[in-house]
C-alpha cells in the first residue's frame, strides 16, 4: 500500500467539483460540491447519534436502502437541520443533480453543514446547478474538498494505491472538520471513493468496523454534531474479483480504508476549532479493547488536560484524573504515563504516583504540534487510540463571538 | 425557614478558624482551616466517583464509619494526592488538630485542595495548629471560607434557620467551587454543620438524598476531581427530638439542607473557572426524573452552548443539539426551548424547530449574569434542574497558562 494524489478522484471513475453557488455570503469561499462515480457504486454510510438529525441524513439514509449510490452533493453554509422542509428541500437536492446527471435521484446521497434552523434556499443550487456538473473532473477533488469546509483553516483529502484480488485498487477521500460556521455548529463530514469491487454487505462492514477505532475515536469538543455523516463508495472499476466475504482482501481493503481513516481524523483533530496542537492518546495494558477506548476518550475529552495541553503543560495530574473518573474499573496504583513528541519522550507518573522529571525538557516536548499521550494501565493486553486537539482561546473566540 | 448570618458557625455549638500557615507561597492568602464542634456530632459524607482518590477521603471515610465526629481540618495549596506518604500526612494532620483539641483523632476530618502529586509538609501546619486552634470563633466562618478557596473569587457562605419537633434548629455551610491552583485541579469542598438532632444513618440519608439533586447537578467543566467531597455534621445541640426515622422534622432537615446547598451550587457555579454567566438548565416534560437530569446535565456541559453563552448568543440550535446527544431516548420534533433571566423571557424554538424571535430581545436576556435555559420534552411530568457556567478566555487562560 502507498500513499498517491488524487484524493476522493483517485480512483478510477470518480469525477469531482466544488464552487461557490451562493449559499455563504462570503463570494470567494465554495459552497457546493458534487462527486460521481461514471459507473454504478456500493454505498455504505454511518450517521450521527444525535437524535436531532439534519434532514440530508434521513434523504441519504432512504436513498442507500439499496446498498447503491453514484454521486454525492454536498453544501456549506446552511445545515438544513430542523427546518419544516429540510427533507423536501434535501429531496430536491438529489433531484436536482440526478436530472443534471441522468441518473436516478434514489442514487445521490446528500449532507449539508452550516447553520441550524435557517431554511436552506434553493435557488443558488439550481442556478449552479449546470456549472457543477460541467466542471466534474478527475482532478477536481481540491475544489470539493474546498467546498465543504466551514471553519477548516486547511482541506483535507487523501488517498491510498492497494492490491486486491491481484488488481491494484486505489481509495481515496476528503473530509471537512469539527468547524464553526456562522453561526453554527461543528459538523464531521467524510467522502470516501473506491475503485474496488467490494459488496455492499461488505462495504457497510467495512465502514461500520472502521469508524469504531478512526471516526468514533476523534473529539474535539465534545459535542456530536446533528450532521455527521461518512460515505463510502465503491464502483469496482479496479476489476478486483468482488470482495462478498472476509479474507485476504477484504483485509487489505480494511487496511486501505484504516488508512485513509486514521490520516483524516490527525488532520480534523489538529485542526479542531481554535486549536493549536493535535493530540494523540494511546493507551495501552488494558483489560478490554473497550475499556482502553474509554480511557482514551475521557482523556482526550477533558477539557483540563487540553487546556494543559495549550499550556504545554506537563500537567500529568489531569491526566490520571481523567483516567480515574473514564467510569472503567482500574487499579490506580499501577498506571505508567509519559509524554511523546517529534522533541523525545519522557515519564511523568509510575505506578500512579509522579516522578522526578526535567520540566525544561517536558515543556520542549510539549511544544510541538502532534502530541502523544501514553498510558500503560498494566491490567491487560488490550489497546486503543483517540485523537484530540488542545482548548484555546480562539476556540471560545470562535464559538462565543460569532453569532451577533 | 429563614436565611441567616454566621456561616459554617450559624448552628450552636461550632466554631471555626482560619490562618496562613505557609503552604502557600502567597502571604496574604489563607491555606489553613478547622471546624469544631463543641459537642459530639452525628456526621455523614459523599465523596468523589473519581478512581484517583485523594488520601485526605480515605482517612475521612475511615474516621467516619462510626457516623461521629467533631472537627473537620482543610488546607489549600496541596491536594495531598498522588503522594506516596499521602495517607500518613492525612492521619498526622487529623492527629495534630485532635492533640490541640483534647479529642481523639478518628473524630477529625481532613480535607486537602491544591496541586496534585507534590508531597505536603505537615511543618507549617504543626506551626501553626496552636494559633489556629486559638482563633476558632462563632463568628470563625468567613476566615474559614477563605482558608479553603483556590481561584475562587468570592466567599462562599449560608446559613438557614428552621423548625423541627418544636425547636428552633439551624444549618449553615460554606464551600470552595471549581477552582484551579498553581498548578492543578478543580476540587469541590463544601462543609456543613447544623445543631439539629438527627441519626447517623439519617444525616447520611439526608445528605446522600440531597447530593443527587445539588452537587451532583453541577458542573463546571465536566472534568470530576480526586479531591470532591461534601462532610455534614450535626451536634443536637438545638435540642429537638432525635430525628430518626422519615417525617416531618426529616423533611424540615431535607428542605434546610436543599436550600444551603443549591444556593452553594449556584454560587459555585457562578464563580466558575473564568466564568462570566451561571447557567440554569431547567429540564421539565420529562418521562422520568433520570431522562430530565441527563438532558439538563447535556446542555450544562456542552462546550459549545457554553461558549455561545458567553457571547450572550441565543444559538438555541447548540442547546437542541446537546438535547439530542444526551443518551436519552426522546421525540425532537415535541422540545420546546426559552432562555430567561431578569430582563425577561423569551421563546425560541417550538415542536423541535425554531420561531422567530426578537435577536435584540433575546441579547439583552442573555446579557444578565444569571442565565435560565428552560426546556420541555412535552413528554411527561418529571424535571430536573441543573448548574454551569459559561465558557470564557480566562477559563482557558486559568487552566492554561499557569504551570510553567
Amino acid at each position: 500500500m502507498k500513499l498517491i494524489e488524487g484524493g476522493v478522484c483517485a480512483a478510477k471513475g470518480f469525477r469531482a467539483a466544488g464552487l461557490h453557488c451562493g449559499i455563504r455570503k462570503n463570494h470567494t469561499k465554495k459552497d457546493l460540491a458534487l462527486i460521481v462515480s461514471d459507473a454504478p457504486a456500493a454505498a455504505a454510510a454511518v450517521y450521527t447519534r444525535n437524535l436531532v438529525k439534519g434532514a440530508p441524513l434521513t434523504v441519504t439514509k432512504s436513498h442507500l436502502a439499496d446498498g447503491q449510490a453514484r454521486a454525492v452533493i454536498c453544501n456549506s453554509g446552511n445545515a438544513n437541520t430542523c427546518n419544516a422542509d429540510g427533507i423536501e428541500i434535501a429531496e430536491k437536492m438529489c433531484a436536482l443533480a440526478a436530472s443534471r446527471l441522468g441518473i436516478a435521484p434514489e442514487d445521490v446521497l446528500v449532507a449539508s453543514t452550516g447553520v441550524i434552523g435557517q431554511p436552506l434556499d434553493l435557488s443558488p443550487i439550481e442556478a449552479k446547478m449546470d456549472a457543477l456538473a460541467a466542471a466534474l473532473s478527475s482532478s477536481g477533488s481540491a475544489d470539493a474538498a474546498e467546498a465543504i469546509m466551514t471553519t477548516d483553516t486547511v482541506r483535507k483529502e487523501i488517498a491510498v494505491e492497494f492490491s486486491a484480488g491481484g488488481k491494484s485498487c486505489r481509495l481515496g477521500g476528503i473530509a471537512k472538520g469539527s468547524g464553526m460556521i456562522h453561526p453554527d455548529m461543528a459538523t464531521m463530514l467524510v467522502f470516501l471513493c473506491s475503485d474496488a469491487a467490494i459488496s455492499p454487505a461488505m462495504l457497510q462492514k467495512a465502514l461500520s468496523t472502521d469508524v469504531q477505532k478512526s471516526f468514533n475515536m476523534l473529539s474535539v469538543d465534545g459535542d456530536t454534531s446533528t450532521n455527521d455523516m461518512v460515505c463510502l463508495l465503491a464502483n469496482g472499476l479496479a476489476g478486483n474479483p468482488e470482495i462478498t466475504e472476509e479474507g485476504e482482501d477484504f483485509s487489505a481493503f480494511m487496511e486501505a480504508l484504516n488508512t485513509v481513516t486514521v490520516w483524516l481524523c490527525r488532520t480534523m483533530a489538529g485542526d479542531g476549532e481554535g486549536a493549536t496542537r493535535m493530540l494523540e492518546c494511546r493507551v495501552s495494558g488494558a483489560p478490554s479493547e473497550a475499556d482502553a477506548k474509554t480511557v482514551a476518550k475521557s482523556v482526550i475529552c477533558s477539557s483540563l488536560v487540553k487546556a494543559a495541553m495549550f499550556g504545554a503543560d506537563a500537567n500529568w495530574g489531569r491526566v490520571l484524573c481523567a483516567i480515574g473518573y473514564a467510569g472503567v474499573p482500574l487499579d490506580v496504583s499501577r498506571v505508567d504515563l509519559s509524554f511523546r513528541s517529534a522533541a523525545g519522550e519522557i515519564a511523568v507518573c509510575k505506578d500512579g504516583a509522579g516522578i522526578p522529571f526535567s520540566e525544561e525538557q517536558a515543556k520542549k516536548i510539549l511544544l510541538e504540534t502532534e502530541i502523544e499521550i501514553l498510558i500503560s494501565l498494566n491490567a491487560g493486553g488490550a489497546s486503543a487510540t483517540a485523537w484530540g486537539c488542545d482548548l484555546t482561546y480562539d476556540y471560545v473566540k470562535i464559538n462565543g463571538d460569532y453569532r451577533t
